[in-house]
């Protein structure tokens, strides 16, 4: 299903801006304390893809930004990315993230909460020096909808799942952030309010697609290549679209509906579930939808010149869901 | 020693503009989940002074800035100022402040460091509602300078204790917020870089003084009033500048170095040391040093002409160092 082309080319025109990124985010612990250096490399080495930053700069290029902007607005959103990621590891006593122990693992809770937060403060740093006041406004709402987006799962009891609820979370997680790297991109081109709006809608679609195959992936994966086990999320209580579409073909299934009401279950009795969600075609379900969302985000660049530019994003939109599952 | 004109006066030109600030603080979590707005009012009505935001509306009277951006600042640097108190109580694990229970004495770590996190935002968004690019940048700079110092602080084990350290750390606890009030409101003012630059030294030498202030207070204040034990700094092996120069005056003396060392005492031991660093001169010494701080700030102020607002400005700093001890 997968095409090995696909899957890299369109880092390609992209690879020297990704470097100077890569360079941005790590000079920013520069003059603070040599702690801190150490915590922003071990953070920024655990293997990240660079795919918001990579959105940011693949829509700047096809929509004629000036790549230094470019450049300050993709290490902004990673590092956006990676300080919520440091109090989300935090808040879930996460020891491993991408196989790679996670600073709380190593640090104290103190340090850890301290060093998301400087993240967070050298990401609006980063934000302020693309000279944007839209950008800006968009970065704060942005990290002000994840942080109640999480807030929101934390204060919802276990046992509510809905479609609705699981769109709404994924948008808060993970689009929002697609939506900043697309939107904030064509704020710093010239173009006018209009695309700045189809830009958006295009981050939306892909960040929804993203989510939605991280979700399948959680499912589908092996424990050996994912570092945790088959269906975590499902095991920990988290309901995402797979189980969803399973609770919509068997809404009388006795084991969902016993999970839902927060019991947990044996190892033995969970394996069995999940892989009646595998059998089911929840997974493929899934898939489809998530393929429908970049469907509809290729449209959305239907009016844009075919240039080398715009052909790289189509390639990252269509590597979203067409990658191994 | 006080003067009740001079305490309260100066709020009285900009008591509307801080109403104004109070309620754009408390309609940020309008539109999110109900138990934020709840840990939010919690939050503001632990009874700070709105300090900060005095000195901001202050500043920009004075110098001639649009209102309606003052209270906007204003909202954002008390909304800053409120995140980092919630993570550092977390930190220190604090259940009172100014005698009301802190949010992480009632809610979970989790929720405790994403509640911070949701008011880094709205802070953030506030100030890019100002639509200065200058106030932006220096509004995460402060971000940036605030955690690096309570990181460094994290890091320097007890018993280093200089003056140079010391003057570090309060810039970075406090003077910076009140040079980003000052600075902050002279970059939306119809005024040139050196009035900018000389409001923010300004702001430094205020907020040196208001540390300096808090330090000594913690010396001289009964248990009773402060709702926290006579010199709970030093119990708790923060030294600060009355203890500096006791061991100054008292280069010798056993018990400073002993504390210094990391040694524990018991409450009867601390309590000797604490009545011989009352009786030395160490607190006049440190009272003087913040009247200095602030005799060199009036003299920044020398170019302005004499209008209410510069007089209300005046009292103010005069008011951070001429209250009771």
């Amino acid at each position: 299903m997968s095409n090995l082309l696909t899957q890299t080319n369109f880092f390609v025109p992209i690879q020297e801006y990704l470097d100077l990124v890569e360079y941005k985010m790590r000079t920013q612990s520069d003059g603070h304390h040599s702690d801190l250096g150490a915590a922003l490399d071990h953070l920024l080495s655990s293997g990240g893809k660079r795919v918001r930053p990579a959105v940011a700069l693949l829509t700047g290029n096809m929509l004629g930004a000036v790549p230094d902007r470019l450049v300050t607005l993709g290490a902004a959103i990673e590092l956006l990315h990676t300080a919520t990621l440091v109090h989300d590891d935090l808040i879930d006593g996460a020891l491993l993230r991408r196989g790679i122990a996670t600073l709380n693992a190593q640090w104290s809770p103190a340090a850890t909460v301290l060093t998301g937060d400087f993240v967070f403060a050298q990401a609006a740093k980063l934000a302020a020096e693309t000279d944007s006041i839209p950008v800006m406004r968009l970065f704060a709402e942005t990290l002000a909808i994840i942080v109640n987006g999480e807030l929101t799962q934390m204060f919802t009891s276990r046992g509510v799942a809905s479609r609705e609820d699981y769109y709404k979370r994924i948008y808060a997680k993970t689009a929002s952030m697609f939506e900043l790297a697309t939107a904030a991109s064509a704020m710093l081109s010239p173009v006018n309010d209009k695309v700045v709006m189809k830009m958006r809608r295009f981050g939306y679609q892909i960040g929804m697609a993203f989510q939605i195959v991280d979700d399948v992936l959680d499912f589908t994966g092996e424990q050996t290549t994912m570092g945790k086990p088959v269906a975590s999320d499902l095991r920990q209580g988290l309901i995402t679209l797979p189980a969803l579409y399973y609770l919509e073909l068997h809404p009388d299934d006795q084991e969902m509906a016993s999970l839902l009401d927060g019991h947990f279950y044996s190892d033995e009795r969970m394996d069995r579930l999940v892989n009646a969600i595998r059998k089911s075609g929840a997974i493929e379900m899934s898939i489809e939808e998530a393929r429908q969302y970049i469907e509809f985000s290729l449209e959305t660049l239907d009016n844009q010149p075919d240039t080398l530019e715009k052909q790289a994003l189509v390639d990252l939109a269509r590597y979203i869901v067409y990658r191994e599952f």
